[in-house]
Formats: structure tokens, sequence, C-alpha cells
């Protein structure tokens, strides 16, 4: 594209609208992190003797689905609920939205996950921040698939809720009935809870269960420990990707193309 | 039906939009699996010494709930979202479904079950992919039993979910008042999430909780033991059976029958 | 009331339509019954030495709340799911129901109950089936209150989400604005199932957290024990009661009386 | 304001409507309350050792996200179902309230939190009611932030969930369509209840979690510690505080105002 074409997305980028959108993502981010690895935190208090048990998977499983629902559901109609940069990606990849709105959004982010493990950190008088890793007998290529094949379907949940439009009331061109779609748009954030929560419990003490790379990047960086950082990052960008081309193009192409304009999760 | 007609049936079974099914089965039926066998395996993780507790049925159970609401979510509009082989047995009886459909959606669903469990087993460096069975105490007939009640549950609430039709405004020809239905569409993937759950937290430590051939079936292959594994199909195909029948000739009985020729999930 | 009404009402409650809600009624308290106590010896066999853990309340609190949300789903439209004597017992003190059908309600979960009892005993080779009970340090007037007090909050629930009308888009005399409504249905069957598990949370250890005379009868009757049963009759009945009056009259009093005639549940 | 309108304001607290309203705080404040410190004192009687164990978080967490979401889809179309004194403040600052209003609502949200905590004090044959503390490590500053965040978070998504109005299908102005709304209104209680069970997953063990002056105050009271009350009150009113002016100016700002006289949750 022209570099004016360029600078007129970039001036899309900083309008007011756009600029909450920005802070949308940012408070969204926060408490999601801010739950994530603070229920991390919460759980090794309750294992005095620090022998793993199930209950502590279902902390930070339940955690991740409670609190990301409830960040989809508070930004959805600001910013699209992305919270997490794998969305962003494929969001940016497949033109939903721009790429200086993908870089903000990428920003907010990052500085909200930094933040709220810095708050963590320091309102627990320096208690350490845990930070995603993989399981001893797991291999860095072994981990990036789980976390990405994982982070697809957080991704692809988040195509299905953003696809799913009311005043075109399409319900996909599938063998089934036409017509419907309000209704589902209503449980679209449940939904992305419950995927990532079933995907913590599946992943978790194997190869972490981030599927976020700001969550997966902040708690790294504050817990200063970047051992297999990369499986945060090279699973859930290439799964996002994957996610958001398969959907587009093959899953939901429709004559009217309902949603092709739509940026994000579009409630 | 004559040869011909059958001939019909299986062009309409490799059209676009079908295949579009079998692709949206496949990826449902993948991500299920991955969510349930993944997590059982993550829970053993946490368990040092091997001793059972509550919390690991939990964290089954959740993971199924959270799992198959979403799988169903993410595929009900393409192929009216089965995930499950006794599922699409039920409705290929009840005529909802034609029989060649139905073959691809169980070559899907089995398909995608394998990759599924091959995958948790290639990336974890080859640790054991666990396979359902039953207790010690239990007998085949009687684990065949819960089996198959529970997932008479869960293919009834598919039944209730997929008759609920927003054209027709139908509340079903109860006692009750008329002109619902739509709002309950909304809700449909969730209460088929929780009933599975609930189906694990009840027979899971007893008959162990399947309700799902396909995925009894990989993980079975997978792990290398066919042990029982005649629970995981006789019980679930049979009160899969029973459900569609019940629902369809005596629960709900209408004079426009509104979902008569609708072909699952309806959403 | 005359004779020659009363055989009316008699009449109408061996209808088609209204044997098709004893049907209703009976199926979802048999799943209902059988995931509760299910999961209550399912727990069981996860603790081997017996010793009580947080986990195993989870585990009969989820898999009441889930249970409870599909049992309501399922039955909504034809028979208003009640899936509850003390339920029932409220709607026919309030005029909601006639004492004809009430009756018929009360021998369907009743039955229901036992059949579900005795089928999870059959199947698991005669395996004690637990049975509610109190905590050595409660007395039977305490433990009544609790219980009273969660089927209250339980009932209450249940006339909210009947109360709620799509077509009067009723949204109550609030201080609020009205036109809402429509929206709330939807997730009526989830709210009774999550103030259900609630309860169970609070009160399982203490009083046995029941909230529903038919399955504290059938698993006291399989149990051969019905020591304190009185305690799952006297509380919920009264509880029951108390807030379907308190609702009807106090809460919920409208010019238009929108749910006046309604049944039940409503939806 | 002048005396005769302060005066007016204050007829308008005691008219029936208004009553009705404090009898809807009164009844869901004090199962909730009944809920989450009953749910403390059953995890503690599952814990014989006293060993704590991440299973009890997950019961406080996971009857904190019941109850509330039931307590708030209750008292929603009568009261707003605020539930909460910090909710309250925030709505009283922001002038979605009034002040005449806000101290009854107060009133009687304390008051059914004391009477919530003496019935299961009284019927519990006088066990020691567990009152919200924080951990050793933590100081009183660190977690008044961590409350104060938390209930940030809280108060945000009531507020998200009051906006969204079906009247005036108002989708935010935010980057994505317009047109939504109705659909999300349907899962507000369960987002709350989510937002709030995710801070006692992240905050529980630290903190205390309790994100309620009621809960915490009358736990306290009939506990007979006042320790670190503070807390509970200074966190979490600032922070509710910082949501609502946030929401009302930055991130909620339409040409329209759809909300801008509405109470509260408005649904």
């Amino acid at each position: 594209m022209g570099s004016s074409a360029l600078t007129a997305r970039f001036g899309e980028a900083i309008t007011k609208k756009a600029l909450r959108s920005y802070l949308a993502e940012f408070i969204s981010t926060f408490f999601f992190v801010l739950a994530v690895i603070g229920s991390a935190m919460s759980s090794r208090k309750m294992m005095p003797g620090g022998v793993a048990e199930p209950g502590a998977l279902v902390v930070e499983a339940v955690a991740t689905a409670f609190a990301l629902a409830s960040a989809v559901y508070i930004a959805g109609s600001i910013s699209g609920g992305h919270v997490n940069p794998a969305v962003t990606f494929s969001m940016a990849i497949g033109g939903r939205i721009s790429l200086p709105t993908a870089i903000f959004y990428w920003i907010s982010q990052i500085l909200a996950s930094i933040i709220a493990c810095v708050i963590l950190k320091g309102t627990t008088a320096g208690q350490e921040v845990p930070s995603f890793g993989i399981s001893e007998e797991m291999t860095g290529f072994g981990s990036s698939i789980l976390e990405g094949v994982f982070t697809f379907a957080l991704v692809y949940t988040v195509y299905v809720a953003s696809s799913v439009d009311p005043r075109n009331s399409v319900g996909g061109p599938g063998l089934l009935g036409q017509g419907q779609g309000q209704e589902l748009r209503a449980i679209g954030p449940i939904m992305i809870g419950f995927v990532a929560g079933a995907g913590v419990l599946a992943s978790g003490p194997l190869s972490g269960g981030s599927m976020n790379p700001a969550c997966a990047f902040a708690s790294a960086l504050v817990a200063g420990s970047f051992r297999n950082q990369a499986v945060y990052w090279v699973g859930p960008l290439v799964g996002a990707t994957v996610a958001g081309i398969l959907y587009d193009n093959v899953v939901f192409v429709s004559a009217s193309q309902p949603s092709a304009d739509s940026t994000a999760l579009g409630f």
C-alpha cells in the first residue's frame, strides 16, 4: 500500500474511538493476567509442601475460564475483546484489523500484562511470580505443538463468535437451518472462556497451558526467566494464524459474506 | 429405497456444504478428544504417587463440560455439532440425517479422535495415553447400563436443544405457555456440556464416563488396550437410540412438527 | 371447590399433555438423582482412605449444578422443569398448578428418584448407596433451618425465572427500566443450577445439602437409613412455601399480573 | 441541593417500589453471604487436620461465582442487583442512584449479611464463623490494592452489564459493529459471578478475596475480629469508584447517552 494510505490507516489508529479500544484491551488484559498469575500464586500458597495436586490445576483452569470470559465480555463492544496478541495477530493476517491498530493492540496487551505482574509482585511483598514452563519430559517442539493446537481452538472459537451476526441472521452455510445466530451471540464470551479453561486442564502440567504470548512474556519478564519462551510465541501465533485462515476461507464462506468487514468479535 | 435414491443421497453427502460439515465435525471432535484425554494425562502428572483423589475427577469432568460445550458451539451452525458417533447414530436411526452422511460423520469423528490421541502421545515424548476402563467391582453389563443411561441423558439434551426453533417459536406442547424457545436456544451448547460433565462426575470412577464411542475407541487404540471396549459402544448406542425415539415419538409431538425436517442441533 | 370441579381438574391431570409432563418430570428427576447420588459414590471411590477433603465437596456441588441446570432445561417447556417436590409443593400452594397435577408430579419425581438409586446399586454390584446426613455437631433443628433457607433460595430463583415473560416484556416493577426480560429467560436453567450448587458448597458437610426431598427420600430408602429424614422434608417444604408466597405477594406484584396464570417455569 | 429537593428524594426512597428494591437487596445479599461464609465453614470441615489445599480455594471461588450470579439474577429487575455496598457506593458517586436510596441499600445489604452470619453460627451449634484475613507476608497496603483492583474489575463488569440496553440497541462506540447488545444482556449475571470467582481464585489466600465490604464486615462482627477490616473497605470502595468514573466518562461515552438515567444493572 502507498505511503498516504499507510498514513491514513495510522490516522485511524489514533482517533478517540481507537484510543478507547486500546484502553479496553488494556483493562481486560490487565485483569486477565492478574487473575491467571494471581491464582497460580494463590494455589501455591495452599500447597505448603509444594506437592502438586489436581486441585491446583482446577484453580488455574477455572481462573482462566472465568477471567477470560469476563475480560472478553467487558471489552467486546469496545475493542472486540481480543485480550491476546495471538488473536490480534490472526485478525491482522486475515485483514480484519489494520497493521497499525494491531500494533497498538499488542502494546496495550503486553504493557497491561507487565503491569499486572509487577502489581502482583509488589503487593505480595516480593513473592516470586510464577512463569509458564514445560514439563521435564516434554520437548520444546512438542510443547509448541500443544500450545499451538489449543490456541488454534481458542482463536477458532473467537472467529465463530465474531461471525454470528444478528443483522444478517446468518447461521452458516451448513446442513442445518439458517436464520439462527442472534441467540448464539449471547454465549460467545462464555464459550471463549470455556475453550481456554479446557486448554489449561489438558496442557497445563505438560506444556504450561498459556495460549497467550502476552501473559507468558510478562510473567517471564517479572520472574526473570525466559526459558522456553519461544514455545509461548511460535505455537500460539502459528495456531492462531491457521485458525483464522481456515475459518475465513474454508469453513465460513457464504455468498453474502456478512462478516467480511467486521473487525473482530463483533458484538 | 431404490438404487438411484441411494445414489442421490450419496451425491448430497459429498457436496461442498457437506464436506464443510465433515470438516467441522473433525475439528470439534479433534479438540474435544484432545481436551478430554489430555486432561487425564495432565491430572495424572499432578498425582506423583498415583493416589486417586476427587480433584482428578473434577479435572476430568470440567474438561469434558468445557470442551464439549465449545466443540458443539463452534460446529453447531455448520454440522449440527454432533461431536459424538452416538449422537450421529441416533439422528440416523430417527431419519434426521441420511445414512451416507452419518457414515461420513462417523469417519470424521473417529479419525479426528485417533489423530488427537496420536498428537498427545507424540508431543509428550511417548507418555502413556490413558484409556477408559471400568472399576474392579463393576461388571461389563452394569457398566454398559451406566454408560447407556448417561449417554441417554446427553443425547436427549441434544434433541431438546435442536427442537427449539426460533422461527416456529415453539415451546413444546406442555402445560406451560407457548411462544418461547428462541431464548433457550442460546444456552443449548452449555447445557450439552453440563450434562456430559455431570455424567463424568457420576460415572467416571465406576464405568469410565466416556459417553462417546469415538473418544473411547481412539484412546484404546493408541493405548493398545481394548479391554471392555464393548461397554463404550453398546451402552452409548442403545442409550442414544432410545433417547431419540422417545423424544421424537413421545415427548415432542406437535401438530406442526416444526423440527421434523431439521437435521440436527439446528442452531 | 365442588366435586365436579375437582373431577374436572383430575380430568385435566390425565390428558395426553399432562402425561407427557409427568414423563418429563420423571426423566429429569431420574437423571438428576443419578448424577447427584452417582457422583457421591464416585468421589468416595476416589478417596481410598475415606479421608474427607474439599475436592469431594466440589464434585458434589458441580454435579448438582450441572445436572440440575440441564434437568430443568430439558423438562422446561414440557412440565415447567420442577425436578423437585419442594418446587411442586410451593407451586400448588400458590395455585400455579392444581392439586391433582401436583400429586402426579410428586409421584413421578419420587418414583424416578427411587429407580435411579436402585439402578446405581444394581449396576455397581451392590455398592452402598450414600444417603444425606447431618454433621455430628449439628442439631436436627439447625439442619432443617439450613436446608430450608437454601431451598428458599432455590425456589425463589425458580419463581424469578418463571416470571420473566417475553410476550409481556416485563422486567419487574423495580427502580430500573422495564421492557427487559426476554434475554434473562435464556439463562434461567443455569441460574437454578448455580443456586443449587452454591447451596451444596455451603451446607453439604453441615446439613447434607439436599434441598430436594425426593432425592433425600430415595437414597435413604435404598440405603436403608431414614435417620434425620425429617430434616430433608420439613426445611425444604417450609422454605419453598415461604419463597413462593413472598415472591407472588410482595416482590413481584404488577398491575398486569403477567404470570398469574402461568403454571411454572414458563419457558 | 435544596432542602425540599432532598426531602423529595427521600420521599422517593420510601415508596412501595423502593421498599421492594430494599427487600430484593436484602434477600440477595442474605443468600450470597450465607453461601460464601457457609462454604468456608463447610470446606474447613472437609480438612480435618486443617492443612490448606487448593480444593478449598476452588470451593470458595465456585461458591462465590455461583451465588453472586444467582443473587444478581434474582434481584436484577427489582433493585438492579447490587448485592454489594461497593457497587452501590460507585453508583451513588456517579449519580446513578440518589444518596438516600444508596443509604437504604447499604442498610439492607449490611443487615442481611449480619443475619446470614448469625444464622450460620446459630444453626451450627456455635461453630466459629470465619472472617476474611490477609496472609502473613502481605501488608495491609498491598492487600488493599489487591482487593481494590479485583473490586474494580467486578464493578466495571457491573457497569458494562448495565449499559447494554436492548431498546437503544447500543453496542458501544467501538471499532466494531453497532446494533448489538440485546444478546449480551442475557449473560450479565453470569459474567458478574465469573469475575468475582476469578478474583477469589487470584486473591483469596493472599488478601482474603472479599471484594464486598458487607460480607467482610458481617463475618468479622460475628467472628469478633476486626483485624485488617480497613482492607475490605478502603480498597473496594476506591476500586469501585474508579471503575464507575472510568466507565462513565472515558470508556462508554456516546452521543445518545442511552444509559445515563438508568439506575443500575438495568435488566
